[in-house]
């Protein structure tokens, strides 16, 4: 694992008045490049050949450099990651990253100064450790059950490795063996949890170490940026009622919608924010680093459970390329997660903090 | 009931260039806040001490004043009466005043001037009257049935006193026997109306009687602001097809989604908004003064169904701090219901019409 | 048919610098007026008496001049006509044109000059060159089946000039016979396609033959504008689970919500709205030009299938009368599709190319 100090021995060198804001082409880049343009810096993109024209349909995002790749693991070739330091790139990780490159390859071969706290990735992507952040926030996280005996109630079950929810069910612990074998599967195939009957909420926080106005947390300020609801083929299931076609069960995220919750909930949510941030400075200080995520599901019978946690920007987020519902209550100008982050990376280097939220 | 000619009289004392908006920490207070605040108002927020924090992480929708109590109801104390009496205060009410104050109470002991027509609450939270308003607008409304054996069709089962649709249920009219006794119930303990089907619009409207421009309604302006749909947590019953677990069947709302209208059917929705408007002007006049909300039905064999009214600011307009896919066609500025509110009392003020909004 | 030399002789007459942008009072023309004001134009708007309160109560989107019409059809009558060519109209046509009017008989009988090519109406209103075009652009489409023995699966029935979507269903394949028999139909009283499993996205396109920069595609660029799902009665079938109410099971439209997709999707999605446009230059030169939207559905095994295309702006933009999720990224200042469509004329002016847009 490649040690902060000598990522930081790298921003050493940098011209930090030509900073370059950086990322792959996927997820959440355009929000990236877009926010980055507007708080003036100048932008790089690693992308696909088949995904250039996204970038040109969409000028104002489209990123200054454009250096094309076949694969973005790529990213962490020698001589990209040279080009990339020589061009003083900090980059702006997102979900794409772990999911082409993996968090353990950044981690241990990834010499580019990146925005936030790298090793919040490790706690995201390893399921055991994301419970273990959780617990340490003492949220309420869904029950996860060793074997088929263990399970009680209502169980959904996931595949281990499968891509975007797909073959993932729902079942009554009673039937599981039966459901298991109609599916050719054994309790080995699959990690069982409890199901958690409520509506989905995925809260878009923020947390700034070099911000101290506002609500503190730590040394820092906790802002809830926005919130959305991911859609996925399940979600028009009903559709064809009183007939249900096996082909929607499926968990693979296309998109989402913009929500809001209700301002008496708004204590708590926020409550939970306070306490991911706090558990991850103890777990993994400096702990997370800029934007997160509390993926949710709320019952006005047990209020919030947390079934998952993402440790950087995420896609949600690009419903708000110019602010969400909340986001006027923090600032005066339009701003988009995107934005945000490019803010943060310019205060800190104004005020000599950058090192603060680079690793 | 105090007379409005007495919060008239308490009015005559105030120094109007040094108004104070306040109101309740909760429900639509962040908006209420950060409308008042853009249009030059000092505000006032009465809040619980676990509610700070969210009035913290939203700087630009924090009131400049907060007074910490251990339970809403202190509003109605001698002491915090005259203190808001003192700073000038009008009153914003949204639905918190009426679940945690209770609409005779305020309108028994509440002194401090409020925006609007304090009757419309005790019609808003009387299900009887609420209908018999409706009724003079002449706007179809779900049939309510006085026993089991009047009811037909598909109906819909309210619990008395029920927090939020917690243990609502839809059944066929011959089953409800059954229904109620698997439950536990009798007919006495629940109120059973017509289940209309349809997709849901929540309508923000906006009556101005000061204004004159725009749609003219009675002597004064209707608008139409926004609608959202509510989130219950039976929105989410579809996502363990085939199985259908019985805890999703609740009707508390949680948040809110955006939502518009096909324009073909405005017409029919603003229609619906003046008649509630001159219904109210004759049941109780002066009528209804500022936001009110229908809750409606929509379906293309019968049009709108109205099966509830809101006759103050909803949590739904709490998606539109900036404005909605509606406000564009009214105002050159972005326009909250908040914001609107707060322009309204100003206006007021400026043309020495403060009394007509006051109650 | 008239042709389009005939049109651009009447255009000829105009004086180009008073323009004024007309359309009939439904569908999307509150956007349109609100797009055109801001970009400068005077206003028409053709108005039924009963839907004259919604232009009233959205001043801001209020067409300047307002005739009076008992019924949509007259737009075809001499007096009308003449009248808007006097005024030097350019008439943006929307889905009413198409209900209520019909694509044939503008082409045949209305000689007062159009935004885009109107040629495109015809092939958005007859299913079978719908389906030629799309087949053309090698989008996926559901098949369609000529009786009910080549049926295969599970199908979507729809009925010939059902209005809205009213008495469609889904059947499986081998039950079809039966579930047209209880509905008293034969194959012949109804289109049998394949149900197509999925996610809703309808992606709003535009189309400019005058801009180049951006994404090029022919000799014009390609903007993908915003995108909604749209709200169907049967969007709430399933809230009296497990009970399921027949009077859900209709398709009409009312409303619309606004939606994103994950930005690993857009290549496809512009891939998509490119090979329309260039398939529309093969099959009907020039091709469409302006706004079109094509009506997808998402599954992670089979990518997009496109189930429809409409030729002209549809009513899902009216979700964003100052910009979308992605307009931001296009455009510095607030964007309709209405608006964008009055910057096209209002350019095309400027640069000599008016007749390019015009059919």
């Amino acid at each position: 694992m490649i040690p902060r100090s000598e990522i930081w021995s790298i921003l050493d060198e940098y011209d930090v008045k030509q900073i370059t804001i950086a990322t792959i082409c996927s997820h959440s880049a355009l929000q990236i490049f877009h926010g980055a343009k507007i708080e003036g810096f100048r932008t790089l993109g690693i992308c696909l050949e088949n995904r250039k024209r996204v970038y040109s349909a969409f000028p104002k995002a489209k990123p200054d450099i454009l250096i094309e790749v076949n694969a973005f693991s790529e990213l962490l070739s020698e001589n990209l990651q040279k080009e990339l330091i020589e061009k003083n790139c900090i980059v702006v990780m997102h979900g794409s990253f772990i999911e082409y490159i993996g968090a353990k390859n950044i981690l241990d071969y990834f010499r580019v100064p990146t925005y936030g706290n790298r090793i919040s990735l490790i706690w995201e992507s390893n399921r055991k450790m994301q419970m273990k952040w959780l617990k340490e926030a003492k949220l309420r996280t869904p029950k996860e059950y060793e074997s088929i005996n263990d399970a009680k109630g209502w169980v959904f079950v996931k595949l281990h490795g499968a891509k975007g929810g797909k073959g993932y069910f729902v079942a009554k612990a009673e039937e599981l063996e039966k459901e298991l074998k109609a599916r050719n599967m054994s309790a080995k195939d699959v990690i069982i949890q409890e199901y958690v009957v409520g509506q989905r909420y995925y809260l878009h926080f923020f947390y700034s170490p070099i911000e101290t106005e506002g609500l503190k947390v730590g040394s820092g300020r906790l802002e809830l940026l926005s919130m959305d609801r991911r859609i996925e083929t399940i979600d028009e299931i009903y559709r064809t009622l009183p007939h249900i076609i096996p082909d929607y069960m499926d968990f693979t995220v296309s998109g989402n919608i913009p929500i809001i919750l209700r301002e008496s909930l708004l204590a708590e949510a926020i409550g939970m924010g306070a306490k991911v941030v706090k558990a991850s400075q103890k777990l993994f200080p400096p702990g997370i680093i800029g934007p997160f995520c509390l993926e949710t599901s709320y019952h006005p019978d047990r209020g919030f459970t947390v079934f998952e946690i993402s440790a950087r920007i995420v896609a949600g987020t690009n419903l708000y390329p110019i602010g969400s519902p909340y986001t006027p209550y923090i600032f005066d100008e339009p701003m988009s997660t995107g934005r945000r982050i490019a803010r943060e990376i310019r205060k800190a280097v104004e005020i000599g903090k950058l090192k603060e939220i680079v690793y």
